[in-house]
């Protein structure tokens, strides 16, 4: 069992990564004995862990209101979320009630936000079952839904009471899945720690094959690295931005090709390799710099070329995309780079050129 | 032209209270200039403002964006909100611009959760054209929208940029709403300040037929009271509570009459009622208080009836509507009740039949 803590203003949280910890009630008894608690989950994870963590509620004296949602970043929009709503309020959940988002990146992006808007929020705990939402989405407080004109653009900062990781649920991740965890992983090397990129490229083969205790090590050190952000950067104001590598490009590759068609993994990854090629074609990066970049993707089985214009992504599509973005400021696009490995800046590229060349290179042809 | 201060952690705002301020730029310039903004308003304010507002900007080189929605409770719901997110995201909107909310407690209550929502939170004006909004709802950061299942389940705590009240618009006002805002400024009287109360009483005929400097006189004075206590208690966690006298019983008649038919001033001036009638009960009030009470609403031209079984609503569906209020807490209704004329407390009433038989007193037979 190992525990970080996200320090922020008003106390912040802790976060729990264990093997196991799904089925220790220990974990969850400070946050919901005594009170009416619900679980958020969808129809793939329902079946694996569901059970274990009712069991664990149930040996606390609590039953909990299960709320099955389809699966799927498709369904990642507002008539999923009422279904949320319609639920607590059938059954008279009040605000102080406990809502626990179990489940992947979509389930915590929707739990969250569903909690932040009930009542005008109620308590939420935060149980990630996928390597994305233990090394990244559980962690920080960004809840949304997507709309269709952009991801992510409706939602809410609101932290979770507890983030509780059970690294033992990586063993029935599917190996895509897994892969898309791993883009997010190989970002916080990227974007801030060369030591950790270079753990990274040793272990990458094993990490891939689901090694869970090296898996756990990573779940570890990208938390590490998430909490330090978000607590010196909740609202990204500043710093936090830098998370974002990758996720410009990437979210243009997720709208436009539909969302669900790319996992955000898979599109962040192929998004990184774009910023990389700017950031070369910027004098940053060597272009080796962008070659062990996209081998270290490739042996994770990440994508590193983007859709093109086949699939009616041309340069100047991702470009309109782009332009939806949150990191657009008085309507210029500001992009997360990188000036060298490891080190991740934020800046505005006035030089359109060069952002649809290195478009354009990084794309399927 | 007078100001007030809502003081919170984080520095809090301004309430400016004063005649012609929609056409004083001065007061907008702070908050506005060199910004994307967004007017969002209704089908019966805009005729009467909109030109005054947009002036105002135009005259600091802003072109706002206008967003008119339906007017009325009816609409307060998700997919009235939808279409504040759809032009905003039309017109590339980002996280920095503006949103101007220029109408009623229902363009408040929508236009603040929609800044809350877009964007994980975009900056926002209160511009309050109605009494109502402009003595309560514009103060204080509550937002939000109806669920059929209950008033205001869905939204955020938000607080704006400031609160701008141009008292010249109560002039436009209809009477009904006229009445339904008073309802809220005797609220401040019966649950503390037993000056105003009396203030109150002797001012009734003139406020009720709309004299601007006595209205402009409760706005100043109401504002004080729900600034005084939203600084003390921003997140309603105790105090604030208070400030829903009345408004238990008085959802439960919006929401079983059907949002709208009942305006929100009208269904808490009966709930007041109510709440008085039940407070005489457990011996705080005196029959002579209760009739005091229904003296002053009533010379307000307000409802002191609620409605009764022949429109559906029996004590016992009054108690169903009310358990899913968001006061309720394990399971038992909080309710706000009056010590004394001028002191509200929040208590337990455990005793139901006493709950029933308020009700049935104070319903239309």
């Amino acid at each position: 069992m190992r525990v970080l803590k996200v320090n922020l203003a008003d106390g912040g949280y802790p976060i729990h990564i264990a093997r196991g910890a799904l089925s220790n009630p220990a974990l969850l008894a400070p946050y919901v004995t005594g009170k009416s608690v619900a679980i958020v989950t969808n129809e793939t994870v329902a079946p694996l862990y569901l059970e274990k963590a009712r069991a664990s509620l149930r040996l606390l004296g609590v039953e909990p209101l299960i709320i099955i949602l389809p699966d799927g970043e498709a369904h990642k929009h507002w008539q999923t979320l009422q279904r949320i709503f319609d639920a607590l309020l059938a059954a008279r959940y009040e605000r102080h009630s406990v809502l626990i988002a179990l489940g992947g990146g979509v389930i915590g992006d929707m739990g969250g936000f569903a909690a932040a808007c009930y009542q005008r929020g109620m308590p939420f705990l935060q149980m990630p079952t996928t390597l994305l939402a233990q090394v990244d989405s559980s962690v920080g407080g960004k809840t949304a839904i997507n709309h269709p004109l952009g991801k992510n653009m409706i939602g809410a900062f609101y932290q979770p009471l507890a983030v509780i990781a059970d690294t033992d649920t990586l063993t029935t991740l599917p190996a895509r899945e897994r892969a898309a965890g791993l883009a997010e992983v190989v970002k916080y090397g990227l974007i801030r720690d060369l030591d950790f990129l270079e753990w990274l490229e040793k272990h990458m083969p094993e990490l891939s094959e689901g090694n869970l205790e090296l898996l756990g090590e990573a779940v570890y050190r990208s938390c590490q690295h998430k909490a330090e952000i978000v607590a010196r950067d909740e609202r990204e104001t500043g710093e936090r931005a830098l998370l974002n590598f990758g996720h410009t490009f990437g979210h243009a590759i997720e709208t436009g090709m539909g969302y669900g068609a790319w996992l955000h993994g898979e599109a962040v990854a192929a998004g990184m390799v774009m910023a990389a090629r700017l950031s070369a074609k910027l004098g940053w990066l060597r272009e080796e710099d962008v070659a062990r970049i996209v081998n270290l993707l490739a042996s994770a089985a990440l994508p590193t070329e983007a859709p093109g214009a086949g699939d009616g992504m041309t340069p100047e599509r991702y470009l309109e995309l782009m332009r939806h973005d949150k990191k657009v400021l008085d309507g210029q696009l500001r992009l997360v780079l990188l000036r060298a490995p490891g080190e991740a800046l934020v800046t505005r590229v006035e030089d359109e050129t060069m952002i649809l060349e290195s478009i354009e290179t990084s794309s399927r042809h």
